[in-house]
């Protein structure tokens, strides 16, 4: 029995959690589920978008399946992962047949420090402006690269490449960098190379393939992973784990789309994938790859899809698609 | 006569730069060149990247064309934009017929603000690690963000898309985006929007059709140009301009690119392409629309191109087909 919150959050992400849910149920183990709230919505209801009610329950809980949040999403999700100490967020960027991926087999995985950079709230206003501070530290550095490799290791991955803008932020920057190589001795079996974020940007659409285990700071994960998204077909079917030492919350990178929601037409896949991290990340390989792979088939036949996907069907029956090749 | 300063620098730098004057000597008019030293060469000599004897022959020319700078990029290229307050960067990102492009009709301009930001170089060590203060002002927003609208008006083009990231750095970006709306009240025929940093990293790679001129804080301008590189083939065929209200310097996107540097092999459509907007910089669009002609002719035959494009032509051979062009 795992014990799990679920934050379900604002407009799709409602849905994608049910989606989500529904097609867990079919699964052989047993979760305990804790709801919670957290968004546009409950801000609206009680003031604040993350209660501290909802950060107790997170706590308590083994993993966190979390939707999406609207207008509020920075207050609620960056807030969490502070909180939490989640410093690692994975991103896998891969191209599934059957969607109208830009180029097909690509699969790497960003990870994201996931707790400094600029995304500590230290803003300020001046006379004629703003300032905002970015920190690098040699911890948190060095736990996202030692984290990076490890991942390659596990996951047989054989390159890792540091991405950073050494060359004009010499002091934040330089220090990532340092890091970067220092972690990478650890590791000689692993092809380690290091790239500006500026020419990553450009490698990612001229040569995606390259690309195995990308790691990388705050702000530059959260832009490259996107542009991986376009990659591959969009943000409808990139999941993404945010790990920490006690917890693991698992989401979809894309947000709380207010134009398509409440009409039941999301694509749930992207919430689906993140279920498959967290099946992953407790442990339950056999599990994940199984759901991973009602997923893909579902995805590959093209039939039961959501209109994004080429297909018609609503959420709920995409979902109950997966879910039969899941119990099957 | 143009009282131009020319910097060739590291590198491809300077072939790409004798290629470019070798075709510019075909044109109409005069120019008085004035040469100059920057970059890892110049360091080596005489210890500082970009000597002050440099920055007077710039500052003393209407114009500078510059090439490309090693190892000592920042140093040189940062200071040169801070110093001589060329405050917009203008990168355009455009398909041409016969190159690899990824998609065909790519048509957009990055107008990236290039005095600010986290370009400022306040940094400091701490304890664990350093600091890198971003600096925002609604003085120089206003100056991009008027400067982008009166580009999308005299090159008639009808979107201004404002990029930030003001759902985390509330402060900074958030004065980015309102000095964006408020410019934008002045130029209500051209239609207007703003996107996350993130989400537009995914956007051009799914609708690069969408995005006509996009401006920009000066490191998102930075990744999103050399992602914009990657959309049309490569930083071979990016040029751009850094306009301030008395000088312009202009530079291709790309690199002194070590790896290929000496062999005579470099592309240097990016040079010349930054050589028409310099024209266009002097008024001289005549001779701009023929220059650029001349290029794009060359690259749509195909057949005396650079390797890179697909051909086996040196930088100096395909410099020569593009003079025979222009002055045809
Ligand atoms: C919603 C936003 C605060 C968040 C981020 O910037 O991290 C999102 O873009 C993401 O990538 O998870
Ligand atoms: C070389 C480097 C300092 C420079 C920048 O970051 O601006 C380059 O990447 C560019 O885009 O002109």
């Amino acid at each position: 029995m795992y014990k799990i919150a679920v934050i379900p959050g604002d407009g799709i992400g409602k849905e994608v959690m049910e989606a989500t849910l529904h097609v867990l149920e079919a699964s052989n183990l047993e979760f305990d589920y804790t709801f919670a709230d957290a968004g546009d919505e409950t801000k609206e209801k009680t003031g604040v978008a993350l209660p501290e009610e909802t950060l107790d329950i997170v706590k308590k809980s083994q993993a966190c399946l979390f939707g999406a949040a609207g207008e509020s999403a920075a207050d609620v999700i960056v807030k969490l992962r502070r909180e939490l100490d989640l410093y690692a967020n994975i991103r896998p960027v891969k191209s599934y047949k059957g969607t109208k991926c830009l180029f097909e087999d690509v699969d790497f995985v960003i990870v994201r420090e996931n707790t400094e950079g600029l995304y500590i709230g230290r803003e300020e206003y001046t006379d004629d402006g703003a300032t905002a501070v970015r920190i690098i530290t040699r911890k948190a550095s060095e736990r996202i690269c030692r984290f990076a490799f490890e991942y390659a290791k596990t996951t047989q991955r054989n390159r890792v490449t540091g991405v950073h803008k050494a060359n004009v932020l010499k002091k934040t920057d330089g220090i990532f960098k340092e890091t970067f190589y220092k972690v990478a001795e650890d590791y000689a079996d692993v092809e380690t190379e290091d790239f500006y974020v500026d020419a990553t940007a450009m490698y990612l659409v001229t040569m995606p393939l390259h690309f195995d285990v990308v790691v990388t700071t705050n702000l530059y994960g959260d832009i490259l992973s996107d542009e991986g998204a376009g990659l591959v077909g969009g943000l409808g079917l990139i999941p993404s784990a945010n790990i920490g030492d006690k917890q693991g919350l698992f989401e979809p990178v894309h947000g709380s789309a207010p134009d398509i929601a409440g009409k039941g037409i999301a694509n749930p896949s992207a919430m689906i994938l993140s279920a498959v991290m967290m099946l992953e990340y407790l442990g339950e390989n056999d599990e994940a790859r199984k759901l991973e792979k009602a997923l893909t088939q579902v995805l590959s036949d093209g039939k039961v899809v959501t209109g994004d996907l080429g297909g018609s069907a609503s959420t709920m029956e995409m979902a109950s698609e997966v879910r039969a090749k899941f119990e099957g």
